[in-house]
């Protein structure tokens, strides 16, 4: 079969596009008729994607509005979520609305860190514990030579996880309003080529990621130790309102938490909750996040408590959640209105975003929550449908 | 803050959506010019998209061509990818070179099933484990209830896992071309209901759900026992390839293998591949799946061989590939193109279609896992570049 | 250094255990003057231990008398209990309190498999799969094979579990009063010699075990599936008798409780409960077991529950408790007596057994349990101290 | 029943040694001959045991030579094991054959933490982040605080693990020779009433543990962070040793290795090894160990290369490896005769002791290992048989 046409210069052009699209056609019948309907400029999308052809159009709807009260987010937000899953958008809605007369959903931003984590490997155990004693001694060098690459990403910490004769180091920065990825790695890269030029003692192997970091898949570590943002949303529900709204009780809801949560530990669950990952992924999408990051964002946990008062306190903790309101996608077109439309955009705003979309994992959690606990879940999908 | 407009009739068309537009600037001040800029019919999105507002346009880009050697997909495939994450593209078309002159990635459907776990609360474990026994006796009845709500969906069976007086029943379905949770979690009410009609002893709690699923989460549950395809994808890629194109060694390879094993053990992963999810991300957007399941799809394991010959053995398994072909977005105006494009669209093309996103991550990892190893990683994305 | 003295016959003996008591005092300086001190007829060792030198005296106590309503297990029973670990006895002693005057812990053994899983290895996940259709096609042949080694064990089903090329097949038993390992590695041993002899395609690789059975190490596949027995021990507390007895109430339990869920989630542990270990790693050296299944054996859920009555639900579920009331160490001196005890020696007495374990870590997991509520545990210890 | 007999003064002697055994004689019927056989002197077991009654034998074979090139255990050693499952002392001597031949084991213990870890509940995420924070501006009061409780637990670290509005604080100190469970439980309380003393803002909860750190179950925590000695040993066999003593080859052995290592992330095992927990407990149940942490100490990581030169290393990381040289039962007879013919009784023997019992486990997994791969595994459990 023939290769997809290419230019090396001006390949992000509508003449690049459309010829790409004729091409399709060629060899497969197929017109990209839709697909080629769009209008982000062609030239902004260098450094998002290769080979342009064209646009998925994702539905775009707005839930809400969600009231918050974030250290970064604080008031009525309408929230875009980018979906094909009929009720998605209206179950979210229903738990903001829940959240809103309930005086707001409480975020805080408890961690942040990126991570790139090579590894090296030595002769023997020992002589991997001496080199992690020496990258200690030497953390405001090896900081000085990863910083030097960005002026954005700032070295936190290296972590060390050692086995056998290999020793990875795991380099936490903070990344500004990036979500960070590759800057780490440059910066890391640089922190490794100081150490492999000042290591006084022999490296048999060194390889700047050995899936210990973890990109772009869940991992243990990283929910213990945050990868990007950690984000706890937090609501207590007057139990009229539970009662009122959602159809059901404080008591129904927590003995329903009860199942849950046994039936996630017998899973071998990455989340005790209930769905994070639809809000998080409508929302990467309709705001220009890196989206296959939900496969380390949907993880997560939930607590709820009844009050004294008879309330039901409710929570989701987002240990891994990778947010950026600058670089990525965050630019482009129809992504940057909808982080405007958040006031997500531009310097300082990231700590927001997260904020916002950890609201927004709670309100849906809470309404899946409460419609499998009335038993109005598997009718309003009836209802709402899905296409077929 | 103002309630979102919407209306019980008619709401999925031009004049609301364009309403819903303005009301977003009246409120916020931010034109959704782009976001207002699409092509697709309104009235196609009922069943898709509660409050419908416009479209993200997330850029599409084809790579390839890839080839393969399924059960289902046979020859050259141009794969649609949507992303905003540059680089991207490029390095799963490497890969997809490098297979293509391998001659093609071969690819296994080895198991199918989609699922809802409702729970059943007794007096006490006994009385559980007679349940258990009874529901293996109904088997067929519980069927035959389960079967009736659905001309697709098909029970294959029930596991059972137990723990304290509780006791979970795990459906599982085969669910024709369409991914399937709506369609099981109807027809496994139903055939609850039949159980909780008929069941001779009392049942103390009923739920249709309780994270034993896990649905929108990864469990190491369906890593084991599959929801959705379980998808093999392999290669045998002839040591001189792996010298030209990836300008590194099997044995590079295969070393960088054993500490990605040790790294992905250490950090309590998912996965001990390098970024199942990037590629599965980008064809679910392009092709009208549920995006949001890249939570579950993105787990999976990688095995390697050097081969007696030399050449390098790799292989991706994903245990829960959650797609269809039918039903969700994959109907809806680029998402259809983009199937087509596959030739995906339409009755019995679903396996075709787990078979290409599988050769896909294939060839995603073996391009990123090389570019470690020959570090050319960083430079790449250097030169690739994110927008800033 | 010099080599062990052994001698081919007659190696288990009073003479040649002294002859090796001489030549570690030779060699070492140390009289194995305690280790010398048994009454364990050498004779009776063989089949036991290589290089039989003495013995260790591990200190035993009885906690009690237990109340326990099982299905094998039922009545009081004293508990031998061996440690070296201050309060461990005294402790579920406690707990043995409790639930005697609450009428008892209610037993229930839910699921029963021993297994070994070989590893079959083909040209390509295709010819894997196809031998796994071929497997399940002739299971009754398989099974022949295998049950014609012993006559205790019986296979029940072959659990199959595939990744890339590779298919494992997981054969469960039954093994009456043994624990089973040695008899389930033999009977499947015997079953893959005739699938080896009568598969009509090509296996490229076959071992006996390649880590999924897992035999001595905690996996979630046996809390999944069981790994011995899964039983579950269960009690309710009247609220009375926790405010006398544990000076705590059940709301106190019960809030601690859901701490303790949420700190097993994310430390990722094999358990929900506090220290299963202690009480069945006492109970297996008394009683005779393989110690070293403590591995598996300590993994296990915790469900708790307040009754509309105010009451306190407990309950635990061992997933994988490897037991045995014949062979292995069970036969013994000091090991016998203690299952004579219990009156579990003999022919079907292992499930009886199973439920005394199983009663017994639910006595230990309350009593530490609210220890730690109502902050007695430090103070409890430094009463009845260790050794120091 | 009747109640077990116990005195306030002088329960530890002869006289309730014997009143006990004649209590459960006379209420079972069965006579604890064999049990009421022992040296030890009862004196000795206060703080180790209540109702003592009498001892469980348990054989003690030695294996060995070992020899070992650690850090503080270096030459050869004759390794006492106690166990009742035949085959177990032969394999482990046939695996500490093998590495005697290739020039010794290495060992190193590469990190040393007990902990214990409090749970602090606050009104909000934010309060008990506030609460993190003030935390670490305390640490050295904390501290003072913790260590003034004991003179030889010392404070390392304070790790903060938090989700909702809940935050643990993981302490972990060095222990000198104790295991030091007790001595960090009471540090650990003393550090916690001077935080409780000393914040100046509200906390709602606290409670002194809630299954975060994890005691007596396997955590992923505790295998990333340590609990009790993180240790390596490791060797490398020339090619010819493999061949004429495991006659197998490298390459069969690691071809093995990759097949484990992916059942054991298939089955989501503790451990990639094969059965670390056979020789820990032998030696933890002859040296006076708490037997019960077999739990953790059983879980591990492998890892293997083939050298350039053909050779084959092979290395085992305990990574909560929980061992004790003084408290507990390391003073008892039996118990302390066999650490002293290890050399590992008195001040500073600990990391020699866990030096040893690592570098045992690893010639325990290279003889089974080894068995496997040269199919002799089952035929030689035939051979030295189970009792039966």
């Amino acid at each position: 079969m023939a290769k997809i046409p290419r230019t090396k210069s001006n390949d992000h052009s509508a003449q690049m596009s459309q010829t790409r699209r004729d091409f399709i056609e060629a060899q497969t019948g197929v017109a990209l008729t839709h697909t080629g309907h769009y209008s982000v400029p062609e030239e902004t999308l260098e450094g998002n994607i290769e080979n342009f052809t064209g646009v998925a159009q994702i539905p775009v709807g707005f839930a809400g509005p969600m009231n918050i009260n974030g250290e970064h987010a604080n008031g009525e937000f309408y929230v875009p979520m980018a979906t094909t899953e009929g009720t998605l958008v209206a179950s979210y809605s229903r738990g903001m609305r829940l959240t809103r007369e309930a005086g707001g959903v409480t975020t805080t931003v408890i961690d942040d860190a990126m991570q790139r984590a090579p590894m090296f490997a030595f002769k023997d155990a020992r002589e991997a514990l001496a080199f992690g004693s020496w990258v200690k001694q030497h953390f405001s060098s090896i900081k000085a030579a990863c910083n030097a690459t960005t002026s954005v990403g700032r070295l936190r910490d290296i972590e060390q996880h050692a086995v056998s004769k290999l020793r990875w180091l795991r380099f936490n920065f903070t990344c500004g309003d990036a979500a960070g990825q590759n800057m780490v790695s440059k910066a890391t890269k640089a922190g490794c080529e100081w150490i492999m030029a000042n290591y006084p003692a022999p490296i048999d192997h060194f390889v700047l990621a050995a899936n210990l970091d973890t990109d772009k898949k869940h991992s243990h570590l990283n929910s213990l130790h945050t990868r990007g943002k950690r984000v706890v949303a937090e609501v207590t529900l007057p139990r009229q309102l539970v009662t009122d709204i959602m159809h059901c009780t404080p008591e129904a809801l927590y003995k329903q938490r009860q199942y849950s949560n046994m039936g996630a530990m017998m899973a071998g669950s990455v989340s005790n909750g209930a769905h994070f990952a639809n809000g998080i992924t409508a929302l990467f999408i309709a705001c220009g996040q890196d989206v296959a990051n939900v496969a380390e964002s949907s993880a997560g946990f939930t607590f709820a408590e009844i009050t004294p008062q008879g309330d039901y306190y409710f929570s989701v903790t987002i240990p891994s959640l990778i947010v950026a309101t600058y670089g990525g996608g965050t630019g482009l077109a129809t992504q940057n209105e909808c982080l405007n439309v958040l006031g997500c955009s531009g310097k300082g705003s990231v700590n927001k975003f997260a904020e916002i979309v950890a609201a927004t994992v709670l309100c849906g959690d809470l309404s899946l929550g409460s419609a499998v606990v009335s038993d109005e879940w598997v009718s309003s999908h009836e209802r709402l449908g899905r296409n077929r």
